[in-house]
């Protein structure tokens, strides 16, 4: 099945727009995970615990790769088991690697290896700096995805996404055009932006229509109203995911019902969101 | 020692201005390092060789991570070996990580743990296209050194690099402008641009001014002259380093005398560039 189709698929069949990142870092895993255990037990135990309360919600998982890259061999061999785990138990959920990786021509295509056939995700996640270079390795295999950052919800994000180009625009709306009409040559290309930067949300929206997937982060922990995606849902209101990260998977610190609390999290995001797409 | 104060003591004091590239994908290795020996092994001991045919002129090593990522753990095991045995036999040799992460905050912290504590690099290589925030980590300790990608070599660079902004400057002149004069904080940036855009490459030095030390990349494999360099060597011309990865590491596929075909690419390299900085 072709990735966008997988995505879209999950979306209509759940009606949720959750995507959950799965960001486990070590250091931030209860204690009873982790005793007596490798930091690979640990890590995969938790996230198998995150998927059990989450899955019947989840459109996406997504890893920030460097919470695993930071623990070495044991970070990466977890976020593998992770994978092959979703894969085995919930093969609809498409993964969705968050790793920033924009390498090209020879270096991309290894970047492939380690991505999809090593740690098996579906989706790689690439800035555009580098420019066409950056996604054309990724194109022709329709079965994986590739989404750009276009506009990010971190403070610095707008120093150079906001600038204004001489032709007018900014430079991010720029970016926005060029993926979605140059690079999307094959079908299997969305985008990410931040809903800290509503009206760059917006607009990014409306530059890249309505059929293509939207991924958007910074709702919760980064402190932007769910009320920032209203109208961004995209065709048949089927179209956005929003990542909830660390509001979702670290939900049950200082909870007896660690992961009970994590599913809370999730539904209440879900209702959120079910809530908005009818504002 | 601080990071650029180890290039700069290098640089001068063995008067060679290259960087050696260790992509040394196990696809390519000879056939010799792979009959009967894990990938690790092979990886691992080609590097040695090369690392032995080449330290005298090393004003640095560069490894890209991607062809070792693409490689799994065996991979990025012998990143880390090869790392330490550079910092075992050859100290003074700073370690460049080519590795495009672009994290911010937290997720930035653990790709110091991957970068720096993990794999043994002196350096990262970060795209600046979320903004400050994704050097900010990288700044407290002067002995780690950042490279921000300004302009690439890569065919596609000027996509966005090349973009015309409306206060009359390119981006990548405003991204030269940012990092020397905003984000260098602490005195541990520099930058690196390709040799295949001359006049980009001009003006960046330009901007950055004759103390920052400038990587370049794409004389050799990538078809740029060598005299696109000139002039561009900085104060005392000691500011600038020049990779070559493939030219120099596979330069003895088809010979007898392998490592001495990488060693003679290594001499020829330098050699052209001391000739150009007396033009």
């Amino acid at each position: 099945m072709k990735f966008i189709d997988k995505i879209i698929n999950r979306l209509e069949s759940i009606n949720s727009h959750v995507c959950i990142g799965l960001d486990s870092r070590y250091d931030r895993i209860p204690y009873i995970f982790k005793k007596n255990q490798t930091v690979l037990n640990a890590i995969f135990a938790f996230n198998k615990n995150v998927i059990e309360a989450t899955h019947h919600l989840a459109t996406a998982y997504k890893s920030n790769l460097a919470f695993y890259a930071g623990f070495e061999h044991d970070g990466f061999e977890a976020a593998k088991l992770t994978n092959e785990y979703i894969k085995s138990y919930y093969p609809e959920i498409p993964i969705i690697a968050d790793c920033k990786r924009s390498e090209m021509g020879e270096s991309a295509k290894m970047t492939k290896q380690e991505i999809f056939d090593w740690l098996q995700f579906d989706c790689i996640m690439v800035t555009p700096w580098f420019g066409e270079d950056t996604v054309s390795q990724y194109l022709q295999d329709k079965k994986q995805g590739v989404c750009v950052y276009i506009h990010n919800s971190n403070p610095s994000a707008g120093e150079f996404q906001d600038l204004a180009l001489k032709n007018g625009k900014y430079l991010y709306e720029v970016v926005a055009e060029r993926v979605s009409k140059v690079w999307n040559s094959n079908g299997n290309i969305f985008v990410e932006a931040g809903a800290t930067y509503p009206e760059q949300l917006k607009k990014i929206r409306k530059i890249i229509g309505e059929d293509m997937p939207l991924l958007t982060a910074g709702i919760g922990a980064q402190g932007a109203p769910v009320e920032n995606v209203k109208g961004l849902f995209g065709k048949n209101k089927k179209r956005l995911l929003v990542n909830s990260s660390r509001n979702i998977i670290f939900a049950g610190e200082n909870r007896k019902d660690y992961f009970l609390a994590v599913k809370e999290a999730a539904e209440n995001l879900c209702n959120d969101l079910l809530r908005v797409t009818k504002l």
